[in-house]
C-alpha cells in the first residue's frame, strides 16, 4: 500500500526530469520513468503540470526564542504549522545555552519546547552562550550523542550571546576536531554598541537608526574576522548566517575562491526589502522590520549582489531567520528607543514562494531554487539524503508546486502567529499545492491535514557539504 | 525483462545513497530503495561494495583529427572503445570546419568518420575555422536542426584555426541570440608565434621550448580577453577549454564572482604532470607531452590551484582533450623543431580513474568527482538528464566503480591506439568494474562485450547550466 | 644680472614652503629661504600671495596631426602659444611614422613642423606605424642619438596605426633592452570596428554612437592585454595613455599592486565631461567631443574613480591628448557617419586650471596637483630635473599661479586655433598669473611676451620614474 | 657666516640634482646650482662623490620603554646618539599613558625622560592606554596645545595596552574631528593569547613559539578590522605600524586602491630577517629577535612582498620600532617561557644603511630610499618641510652619504646600548659620512661631535600627507 505521485516534473538540484514518485510508509520507495510504475495497490496524486520538489529545509528559525524581555511569538506548534503551509517540511531551530547555563540543560529545555509540538520534522543547532572548558566538552558530546553537529556563536550582542575572539577560536579549534560546523552571527557588536549609544544620545531613537547604527562595514569586518579565525583553526568549517551586505559577500567570495570551507546563507528579507522603504517607514512602523543583520540601503547594490551570490554559490543557502514578534506589545517595547525593539522578522511560511518569484523574475534557475531551499541546507547540516532530495529511501517530504498558481502574502492569510506581515500585500507567482511530510499529506486541495506532534526530532550527522 | 543493479551505493552530484537501479531496454526504468524492488522478470548485477555512477561524459576529444600533417591516432572506433574501458560512455568530439570550407560540409565529414564506428554515444561540437556571414547562418542551422549547440573558436594557431577578436565577437553575438555556447582555446597565438620564432632562431628546438614559448601570462591574457568579448556580446555564455594556468583560473574566478556565465574545464594532464618532469624529459622524449595549452611548471602552484578550482567550481568540468599521436613517426615529425610536433595527449581512457585518485588523495569529494566527470559536462552541453545522472528515464549509461580495485596505466595495458602513455607506470586506486551503455553491458568481469557501431549520435539541446 | 621671484609659496610634489627663486639666464640659480636672498643686481617679481610652481609639462599633444583626411587645427605655433597661456611650458608631441615610412623620416618631418615654431620647449615621442626589424633598429637609434625615449603603439585603428600583439611584443622586448618606455593606446580596435560597422548598418550614425561602440570593457581588455604582453617582455615599462574607464583603471591598479612598472595618464575631459551630456548633445553637436578613448557614461562612477586614481597614483599623470579640430569643415566630415568624425579634443591651454579646480573641490592636494601636471610627467619621460621641479640648475620654467583669480573658458577667450571649446562656459577658480620659460617671461600682467621660435627641442633621456 | 656643502648630489624624493647647500644658523639658507654660490663668509664641506640627503626621520622608537618588567635599554641619550651615528636626525618616540593614568601626566613623564637628553631632535606620539571621555578630551588638547598629532592604539596586549573595538572607534571618531592620525598595532591579541596559552601548556616554550603563536592571518585580520573601523569613523586617517606580513599588506593595498587614507610602515627587520633563521636560532638565542609583530617565515614571500610594497607606496615609511633589550638579564627574563621575553629589536642606528643596501640590491630607487626614510615620515606626521626635505628654510638636518663606503654592523661597533645586534656580522654597502643636525655637525671624518641636550622637542602639526 503506497501513494504514487505521477505525471509531475521532478526538480532536483541539477535539473528536471519527468518521473513518478512512489511513497511507501514514511519514505520514498521508488522513482519511475513515466509509464514504468506498476499498477498496484497504491493511491495516486496527479502531479500533472506541477513541479515535484523535496520539501523545503529551513535551517535558521527561532521558535519561542526569549529575546529582549519577550518571546518570539511563534511556538513550535504555530511556527511549524506555518512552515508546512509554505512548503517547508524541516526546520533546524537554535537551542540556546544561556551564559552560565550547562549546555545540555539548554538543549533539554529546547527539547521540552519542541517535542510533541511540531507539525514537521525538526532539528537543533546549539547556540553557545559562552565558550569554556565545559562548553568545549559539551560540543563533543552533542556531536557524538545528541545529533547536534553545528554550533552558533555571536560576534554581536555583548553581554548576551557575545563571544570574544579567543572564545571563538577555541570553539573553532574544537569543531575542527569533532567535525562540527561553526555558525557565525557576523557583526562587530562592540563597535555597534558605541554607535547605538551615540545615536540614542543624539535623540535618534526611531527604528531606522537600528539599521544606521549597524553599517555594512561592520558586517564585512566581522565576516572577515570569522574567516581568519577559522583559518587559524586549521580551516574549521564556517557558515555565516543571515548575510545581508555586499561587502560581507565579497569576503565570503574571496575565501571561497581561495578554497576554504566557508559558506553563507541569506534570507528573503535581504533580497526584497530595504532600509529606506521598510525600516524607514513613518513613525514607529519600521519596527516591524528591525532585525540583525539589518535591512540594507536600496540605494546600494545589495539586492543585486545577493541574487548574484545565490547564482554563483557564494551564498549557498536561503533560510528565513524566522524570529517573529508581534507589533503590539512586543515590537512596541522599543517605542522611543530602537535598541529595545525585539530583533526579528517572521517569514518561515514564505521562503519557498519568495524564492520561486526569483525564478519567475529570471534571477534564479529552477534547479538553483531547489538547491538553495532544500538540497544544500540538508547537505550542509547533515540531513542528506534523508532530507533535501527526492531519492529512493529518502523521507517522503515532498511538495507539489504549482507554477501557474498565485500566492498573496499578508496578515489576513498567513498562518504565523504575528499581527503583521513583513511582506504585506505581496502578490507573487507560484503556489504550494500539496505538502507531504514523511509520507503523510499535510496540505492538499487547500485543506490542512497536518497535526501537532507529527514532526519528529532529527539527529543530524556531520555536514556532507565540505570540500 | 530488465536488469537490476542492486546493492550498490549510488553516487550523484549532491551525495550518495543506497539504491537499486532497474534498467529496461536502453533506459533507467526505476530506482528503488534497498529492498523495495519487486522480484521479477529481470536479471541482476550485484553491486555490493561498488559505487554506481552515471557513465562518464568526456566533452573534449579529437578522434582522427588532422593536425600538423598527420592524424590523431585514435579512430572513433579505437578511441570510443578505450573510453568505454575507462568508464566514459559519452564523448563530445570536435567536428572541424576548415577555413574556407562550408560549415555543414565539415560536419558531414565528421559524421562520415564517426557514424557506425563508435562504441559509445557521441555528439559533436563544431570548430569554426573562420567566422563570416555564412558561418553565422550555419551556427543557427546547426543549433536548430543538427543538434550542435556549441562552437569552438581559437585565439591561437594563426593561419590554421585562429579567429581574430572581431570574428570572435560576431560569433559570440550570434550565440547570444541562438542560445549556443562559445568554447574558447584561450592562448594569445599571435604573441606566442613571436616567441616560437625567437626560440627556434636561438636554436632552442627541444620539446620543453614548446612550453616555455607559451607562458601562463598569455593564457591568462586570452582568457581575460574572451571574457571581456563575451561581456560586450551581452553576456554570451563562454566555456574556456583546457585551462592549465593559475593565472587563467583567476580570470575565470573573477568573472564568476561577478555573476557571469563563464565556465572552464581542465584536464588530468594539468592536474598531474609538469613542464619540468614530462615536457622537459631528456632528449626528445618530452614530445610525448607536447600539448596546448602546455603543461605548467611544477615550481609554481598550478596543480594546487587547479584542484582547488575544481572544488570551488571555478573549474566546472574535467575533460581529456584526448588528441593522441604516436611517438614514432608522428611526434617525431618535430625532431629538431618543437613547433612541428603534433600537439596532443591521449587520455580518454584514464579520466575517471585519475580523478578518482583525487578522491582518494582527499582533493575532491565523491560527489564532486561524479559532478565534474559526468553531471556537469552533460548539463553544460545539453545532454542532461539523458546523460550525466542516474534518474528514471535517463539513458542506462552506468558504471560500477570498485573503490577497492587498483588500476595500472601504461602502454602495455591501455586500449588507446598509442605507442606510449602519458601516465606510464601510474598505479592508482580504484577500478572501473562494469560499464553499461544504453542498457548494454560493454564491460563486465574484465571482459569487453562492446562493439563498434553501438554508439549513436546524440542531438544536443542548449545548455541547461546557465544562470 | 638675474630675476628674483620673491615672496611666493613654492609648491612642489611633496609639499609647500616659502622661498625666493633666483633666475639667472635660462636656469634657476638658487632658491633662498625668505629674507636670505642677497640684495643684488637683479630684477624682482613679487609673488606674494601666489603659488610658485614648475611650468606644466603636457606629455600628450598632437599638433598638426594628419587624421581622418584633415589636420589637427593647431600648429606648433598656435598650440604652444596656447599652452604658454595656460601655464604649460613643455609639451611632448607625437612624431608619426606612417606605415611603410622610415622611422627617421617620420621624425624628420616632425622636426620640420616644429622647429623654430614653438613658443615653449618641446620634445617628441615616436608613434610606430608598424613594427618590423627596421623599426626595432630605429628604436635603438632614436634612444641613443635622437633624444627620443618613448614609443607609442596602437591596439586600435586597424589599417592606420594598429599593431598586432606580435608586433607589440617585439617592440616591448626591444624597449626592455634599450630602456625606452612603451606607450599604449589601449582599446581593442578589431572588436570596436565590428561594433562600428554594426551601428552604421543599423543607421546609428550620430556622434554618441562613437562612444557606444567603444565600450569600457574593450578599453579594460586592451589595458589588461598590454600589461600581460609587457609582463612577457620581462616587465618592459608600460604607460597607458588617455585612460578613461574605471574598468581599465582596475587593471592598472592590479598591475601596480603587483609591483609592475605600469603607469597611466588620464586627461581633463575624462574627469569633467560625459557621454550623455557632451557626446550625446543634440544633433551633430556631440561631434565636438568625439575622441578616443571616448567620454564615459555619467551614470557610472568613472569620474569619481579617476579622481581617486589620481590620488592613489594609479593614475600618475594628467595630459591633455590635445588634438583639436574645428567644428566647421573638420568635425563636419563626419556628418551622417560618426566614424568619419576626426577624433580629438583640444585642451592644451586648460589643463593646469582644470586640475587646480580639483584642488579647490577637495579632490586633489596642492602637492598632487603639481606632481601630476609637472613633476611626474617630467620624471616619467626623462626630462627631470631639467623640467618639472623648481631646483637649482633646473630650467627656469616657472608659473606664478593666483589662487584668488578666476578663469573663464570659452572660444571667445581661448588661444587655441579652434572654433569651439570643449569646456565652453566653464568659470573656474584660480588663474595663471605669470609664466616664464627658460628664464624668459612669456606672460605677465595679462600681456603675452612670448614668441614663436623661443621653444627648443628637448633631447630626452630615459625615464627616471621606474622602480 | 655659514657653511656651504658643495659638490654633492642632492637626492630628494623625486630625483637627484647637483646643488650646493648653504647652511646659516640652524636652517638651510639657500640651495645653489653648481658654481652659483657666492664666495663668501662661510666654511665649506666638500661633498664631491657623496649623496646629500635630508637627515633620516625615524617615527617609531621606544626609548626607555617599560615593558615586561624591565625597561628598553637605550635612554634618550644613548638612543639618539646611536641614531645620529646612523644618519637619523629626528625621532618620534611614543609617550605612554598607562591605563588609568591622566594622558597629560604620561606625556609629562616622557618629557622628563627626554628633555635635555637627546642628541637629535625628537617629537612624541601618544600611546593611549585606554579610551574614555577624559582621554578623548586629552586628544584634543594634545593636538591643539602640545604638538602631539598622532595617537597609537593596540589591538594586541590585552590587559596592558589593549583597546577594544568600541574604544578604537571612539578614538578614531575624535581623530576624524581634530585631524589627528590614528596609529595601530594591528594584531588580534585576544586570539593570540589563546594560542600562547595553548603553546605554553604543550611545553612549547622556546622563542620561536613567540612567532608561531602570532600567525600572519591574525595580523591581516586586525589590519582589516582597523581599516573598517576607520571607514565607519568617516575615513579617519589610519597608519598601520610595523607591518610584517604579506596578508596584511594586501589589506592595506586594497584600502589604498579604494582611495582611503590608510598608510603603513614596515621596519628593516621584516625586510631582512626570518622566523626560521633568527627567531628559530638554537636554544634561547632566538630571544634576541622576539618582537611583535614577529619575524615571518622565510618560506613564504613576505620579504619580496614588503620590498614591493615599498616600491608601490602601499608601504609609505620605514621606521625601526627601536625597542632594545639586552640579552643578559632582559631577554633572559623569558627563559623557559617565551611569553615573558621583552618584545623588541634595536635598530635605530642601522635603518638608513639597511635601506641603502636595498638600493644597491636593485630593490629600491635612490629617490624612494630618501622618501621612505625621511620625506614621507616627515610629511606623514606633521614635520614637513621643517624635516624630511632639503629646502630653503628647512632645518639643516643633512646627511652626506658615501655610496662607496662600507658599513659593518655588530655589537663591537654599534652605539646602541645593547649587548648584541640583530644584524651581527652584516657587511653592507654605503656609509654615513657626515651628519648635521640643525646646522651643527654631529659626525664628520669618523668623529662624533654631538652632545646630549642638543636635540630639541618638536611640536608637530597635522599630517600633510592626507589625500
Amino acid at each position: 500500500m503506497g501513494l504514487l505521485i505521477s505525471g509531475g516534473t521532478v526538480v532536483g538540484p541539477t535539473g528536471t526530469h519527468r518521473a513518478d514518485v512512489l511513497v511507501e510508509g514514511e519514505t520514498i520507495a521508488a522513482l519511475f520513468a513515466p509509464g514504468r510504475a506498476p499498477d498496484g495497490d497504491h493511491g495516486t496524486i496527479d502531479a500533472t503540470g506541477k513541479y515535484v520538489i523535496p520539501g523545503g529545509v529551513d535551517v535558521h528559525t527561532h521558535m519561542e526564542l526569549p529575546f529582549g524581555g519577550t518571546n518570539a511569538s511563534d511556538t513550535f506548534d504555530t511556527g511549524t504549522r506555518a512552515a508546512a503551509y509554505g512548503g517547508t517540511t524541516t526546520i533546524v531551530d537554535f537551542a540556546v545555552q544561556r551564559t552560565g547555563e550547562v549546555v545540555q540543560d539548554g538543549l533539554a529545555a529546547w527539547h521540552a519546547k519542541a517535542d510533541d509540538n511540531c507539525h514537521v520534522d525538526y532539528a537543533f543547532h546549539m547556540i553557545l552562550g559562552g565558550v569554556d572548558d565545559d562548553a568545549l566538552k559539551a560540543m563533543d558530546q552533542l556531536v557524538a550523542d545528541e545529533g547536534i553537529s553545528s554550533f552558533k556563536l555571536f560576534m554581536a550582542y555583548p553581554g548576551v550571546f557575545y563571544s570574544d575572539d579567543g572564545q571563538i577560536l577555541r570553539a573553532m579549534q574544537r569543531a575542527r576536531e569533532n567535525g562540527a560546523m561553526i555558525m557565525m552571527h557576523a557583526e562587530n557588536g562592540i563597535a555597534i554598541d558605541v554607535l547605538v549609544q551615540q545615536a540614542l544620545a543624539r535623540g535618534d531613537t526611531d527604528p531606522i537608526h537600528h539599521g544606521l547604527t549597524r553599517p555594512a562595514a561592520l558586517e564585512a569586518e566581522a565576516t572577515h574576522r570569522a574567516i581568519r579565525l577559522a583559518e587559524v583553526a586549521r580551516d574549521c568549517p564556517l557558515y555565516i548566517v543571515h548575510l545581508s551586505a555586499s561587502q560581507a559577500l565579497e569576503q565570503v567570495a574571496a575565501a571561497r575562491d581561495a578554497g576554504r570551507n566557508v559558506f553563507a546563507e541569506t534570507c528573503p528579507q535581504y533580497l526584497y526589502l530595504t532600509l529606506e522603504d521598510q525600516l524607514g517607514a513613518p513613525g514607529f512602523e519600521g519596527a516591524k522590520w528591525v532585525c540583525s543583520t539589518p535591512l540594507r540601503s536600496g540605494r546600494e547594490s545589495h539586492h543585486r549582489d545577493l541574487w548574484q551570490g545565490l547564482r554563483s554559490n557564494d551564498l549557498a543557502v536561503v533560510s528565513t531567520d524566522h524570529c517573529p514578534f508581534c507589533f503590539k506589545d512586543q515590537k512596541e517595547l522599543g517605542l522611543g528607543d530602537f535598541s529595545k525593539i525585539p530583533n526579528g522578522i517572521g517569514g518561515v511560511e514564505h521562503r519557498v514562494d519568495l524564492l520561486y518569484q526569483g525564478v519567475v523574475d529570471g534571477k534564479l534557475t529552477l534547479e538553483r531554487w531547489v538547491e538553495t531551499i532544500a538540497t544544500t541546507p540538508a547537505r550542509m547540516f547533515g540531513l542528506y539524503p534523508r532530507k533535501g532530495i527526492l531519492a529512493p529511501g529518502s523521507d517522503a517530504d515532498i511538495v507539489l508546486y504549482d507554477p501557474t498558481g498565485r500566492t498573496s502574502i499578508g496578515v489576513g492569510t498567513h498562518h504565523m502567529n504575528m499581527d503583521h506581515s513583513a511582506y504585506e500585500g505581496y502578490e507573487i507567482a507560484g503556489r504550494v499545492d500539496t505538502v507531504l511530510s514523511r509520507g503523510t499529506v499535510l496540505l492538499a486541495d487547500g485543506t490542512y491535514h497536518g497535526r501537532r506532534g507529527h514532526g519528529r526530532f532529527l539527529r543530524r550527522g556531520l555536514s556532507t557539504y565540505l570540500s
